[in-house]
């Protein structure tokens, strides 16, 4: 490791300002008026950049965000109904699991590693299985980098009279979304991605009215969101301890948002990391996995050379050598590696990994270009 | 408020050393190595402060203390499995909600506000109903500020061959538990009680054969201690992203809890705040709620003083406005407030939230001492 700490190249926990982190240099007492008066305003922040102020409301939940996906799903969907999962990658699958473990009955179309799901073919499952109440989608699936489109499912859903369920962990506060106008029942994101927090709490952003109706749905006391709605609004508090420091993080991280142009400066500068670093690998001779319709702007996975001289282990200790973080890849289909573009990364890092990256194929002894993969399917990038 | 942030005199989140703060000013990358030995070095220092390096395991958890007790509960005790819980507060009754909530069987012996449980009567209980497999029982009641005999207790459950669950959140760290010697099968605490770190995780100290034992029991995803530890045991990495941050100020302050002289050196700190604090209050004409003998040195409940000048939002806020956040009681039976002892506190602060209670007292024209309150149980600390 150099002196200074790596940087974080990796869907969160990321790398978040120094003035972030220096928010949590004090300590608050989780019954105390200053505190409240500080969950209240990330709430009404986050409602607002969900467009949400006059339909949603905003319950923040302790955990990693999985625990608010999971407070979600038991939250809301009554004991005995179905529900529609779209998955291509290994959240949409976790929310297959989090519904087999509720004992929750559900519908999976599973499009592997990185195919989108499509809105004529969730149209398709809504029309031949009219049972379905709701459907869960997740916004980008970090497993490849893929950007779902999110919008043309909601229109779908509209249409057919179902609730959308968006995870949007790894997009929410980069990637705009208007929850009244898509419309959508329930996103839920978290503090330590886009919005450039510290890792330790999730939320969800719920319809009013849905989350009103779901009292004594929850599977687990911990994990209910209207328990934990109804107690906020009654006492201002969380209620059970939630983490006051991590709390104060994202207070901070959602001014410097704020400051940054909201959900549009941060897609500008996330967009701007992104296009330089597929031009600058492409330039290396690294290929990503996706045609560019479906790159996110928040983490995009390349192919592993195809060289006897790669193995990841050496290759991401080398680089964090340089002082960076990347993050290996989640595909069965193919050897990959992933690189983020999200956290505190600016045009310097960006030109500063490649740069890295140059110098450790070198080290290596690595030869690119790399040849393409056997298969290519039509999202993928190859020949 | 004073320029200084105020002293927290609650049972936590409480006031941390600003170098365990400081441990925060770093960004940690969930899956890299650095954070893992940071995670496998807290695990086997809480292993070793319990006493079950031979016997148990130590599994952190992700949420507040409460998530880390449903997760436990939900995930070592068999869905049909039956349990005494031993409940003289507001955390031995969420223990009764917990089980509740996963539809599993138990008996409550409920002392009311600030009775403890005795052995003689659990005894009682477990003879009357043998298809009782565990007992639960808090360690350190903050309601009342009772610290309940959990030797007793436990020799109880040894001999009546039931497993026994602490729920130890503010106590371990600053009380002696030995958990092969009690035996107990299950420890649960908190990052942000006795061992003074910030909130953001739980941990159980959990038998190895029975946690072994538990798979596929748990009613939740992301409260499985059992698949907890076996991604930790696999990959050194928790399973759903940790409160990195927090962890990091949980080393640290683990780290000055050994400097300290451990659990006896914190035992020491804390029992000589409370005496200064009870005998300072008393001195004042002020009454604790319990006898001498169940007086905890976590915190003590002080009854409110019989005088219409006595309101405790306006008693509040003029100790906070003198720079010491204090807290509400939670009797049903008897109007109090509750001072806590832990946290960063040490003789200085304790003469000093005394002097501004006598000061406020003074303000607000309270006239001490209180009389003795209508009726008096044989704990109770009166006439």
């Amino acid at each position: 490791m150099t002196d200074q700490d790596p940087y974080l190249l990796t869907p969160g926990p990321l790398t978040t300002s120094t003035t972030v982190k220096q928010a949590m240099l004090r300590d608050w007492g989780s019954w105390d008026g200053n505190f409240n008066a500080m969950t209240a305003d990330i709430c009404q922040r986050l409602l607002a950049v969900a467009g949400g102020e006059d339909s949603h409301v905003c319950v923040p939940m302790q955990g990693s965000g999985t625990f608010a996906v999971e407070a979600t799903l038991g939250t809301v969907i009554p004991p005995g109904s179905r529900t529609l999962v779209l998955m291509n990658g290994a959240y949409g699958q976790r929310i297959g699991k989090i519904l087999t473990t509720l004992g929750r009955p559900f519908l999976a179309i599973d499009k592997g590693d990185y195919h989108p799901p499509r809105g004529d073919e969730v149209a398709a499952a809504l029309t031949e299985n009219p049972d379905i109440d709701q459907v869960v989608v997740v916004h980008c699936e970090t497993s490849s980098g893929i950007l779902n489109p999110i919008d043309e499912i909601a229109e779908v859903c509209r249409q057919a009279g179902k609730r959308l369920i968006i995870d949007s962990m790894s997009a929410f506060g980069a990637l705009p979304v208007n929850v009244a106008e898509l419309p959508c029942a329930a996103l839920v994101s978290s503090a330590n991605k886009c919005f450039e927090g510290v890792p330790g709490f999730g939320f969800a952003i719920i319809e009013r009215d849905l989350l009103a109706a779901s009292a004594g749905q929850c599977h687990s006391l911990s994990l209910d969101l209207y328990e934990q709605w109804q107690y906020l609004q009654k006492t201002g508090q969380w209620r059970y301890t939630p983490p006051t420091h991590v709390v104060a993080a994202f207070q901070q991280a959602m001014k410097e948002h704020q400051a940054e142009g909201g959900v549009a400066g941060r897609l500008a500068r996330y967009t701007r990391n992104r296009d330089r670093l597929v031009a600058g690998m492409r330039e290396l001779g690294f290929q990503t996995l996706l045609v560019d319709q479906w790159l996110s702007p928040i983490i995009t996975t390349f192919l592993s050379p195809d060289s006897p001289a790669f193995e990841f282990g050496r290759f991401y200790d080398a680089i964090k050598a340089r002082g960076f973080v990347i993050y290996p890849g989640k595909l069965t289909v193919a050897d990959s590696f992933r690189i983020g573009c999200i956290g505190q990364l600016h045009d310097e890092q960006i030109d500063a990994v490649i740069a890295a990256i140059a110098e450790v194929c070198q080290e290596l002894g690595l030869t690119l270009p790399v040849p393409a993969p056997a298969e290519a399917p039509d999202n993928l990038q190859s020949a």
